[in-house]
């Protein structure tokens, strides 16, 4: 199974006034590594719209808040397919501590593949066949 | 069952580059919300927090998109309890738009009493009494 | 001198470690009231950008802090232009305290007029007509 | 003169409905890198407030913006001193493009040392002398 791994540092301005992570901030890093997991898997997502008109766009999330992250603190965020269906892809999203790999957070992205050329109007459409061959081989290998 | 509406019009920072919202810029709406209905109720949380050192924390958050949300719509917030226990409440949050009442997102905030009078170590403790019949008062009117 | 006036309660997400604004949030708001302001004007940027292609683009912007914002402090926002030329038109945000009208932050925004209708290359471009003789009215009223 | 670099990529939530970043997002980074800059030198601002009560807040923010941030540009973010004073620092933070070097924002943020040990009221005070020889080096240096 494929995974992409994105480290990064708490800093200021992600935390609240009790000097722990605010938790939408955590829903903004696991969108980008959303884009990177599909980045890494050669299907930039903004190539995938500019070029196809396709976006997989949110039907649902959820997160489980474990841990407080704090100042400074260096984390990494593990990015992989949970389940892929002919027109959604389940992304989860583990965030951890990188000193004691202890589970900060997990969080699940439920992705649709969406026709987005029309900007007014999308609509949800099964994954185009090489695409989903691509996103069923990370989940395969 | 005493119910919150917050309402706010949808602006330019809180799209992405299809001309939708951002899914991250709703927990932080209801997140502003959740902190709203409290003080709706008498229980202000920066004051629960300075003078008896409580704060609501995060377990678990969730929310499901209906509709996108578009540049300078209207809409509005209704926060109500959803479930009360000696420990937590599950706050719910319906995202709605102010002219047609079409839900657009729907979330789910499940939130634990803390105590949080030592910033290094928060941990869980019972809603005291006062808080807990405050907060089942709202559940039952 | 036409001033538009956007009311909002400072919330817990607004806040840094310290318990006070963290400063990318006034941006975040001063952007919004910018929008508000044109809309006042019967300008909505929205509209302007789907049927006419163009928008006001940044070219620099700066803020003065006074005053530190706090967890449910009520703030009001006043927008004006403060100069307008050709190309530009610089908007001036002055963030008060509801209560006691002191000022707490003053930003500037330099925007230019800028053709849109390539996503690909923006270009500056002179203020039509109409748009500029609304604007200028809103500085002469 | 020590500098310090961030890289970092433009991701899908950092972007506004024109595809380029929405310019909060750059005063979000640029007050990371000061922080990450402060740490560089030894100096680390979560550090300095919980041990010695002290932290550097904000007078003055400007940002002037060359070019637009596009979706999965890869940029870097150069910080260093601009000027010290015996109460204040201000610090230049230079956005360039990673491949051609273009600078795409430069911002500026004006610092001013301050007593925080009492959370309801700040005060400017004399930048410590053993923090004010660390800052002069890397000035100098």
């Amino acid at each position: 199974m494929v995974q992409n791994v994105i480290e990064r540092t708490i800093v200021w301005g992600d935390l609240d006034a009790l000097g722990i992570v605010f938790y939408p901030r955590y829903s903004e890093w696991i969108d980008a590594c959303g884009h990177h997991f599909f980045d890494k898997l050669g299907l930039n997502l903004g190539q995938l719209w500019s070029e196809r008109g396709i976006q997989f766009g949110l039907l649902e999330t959820s997160c489980r808040y474990h841990q407080s992250g704090r100042y400074f603190q260096r984390i990494k965020i593990v990015t992989a397919i949970e389940t892929l269906t002919e027109k959604t892809v389940y992304l989860s999203h583990r965030i951890y501590d990188r000193e004691d790999e202890i589970l900060m957070v997990d969080g699940l992205e439920k992705r649709i593949c969406m026709d987005v050329s029309d900007s007014k109007r999308f609509r949800g459409l099964e994954i185009p066949t090489d695409v989903y061959s691509i996103l069923q081989q990370a989940v395969n290998s």
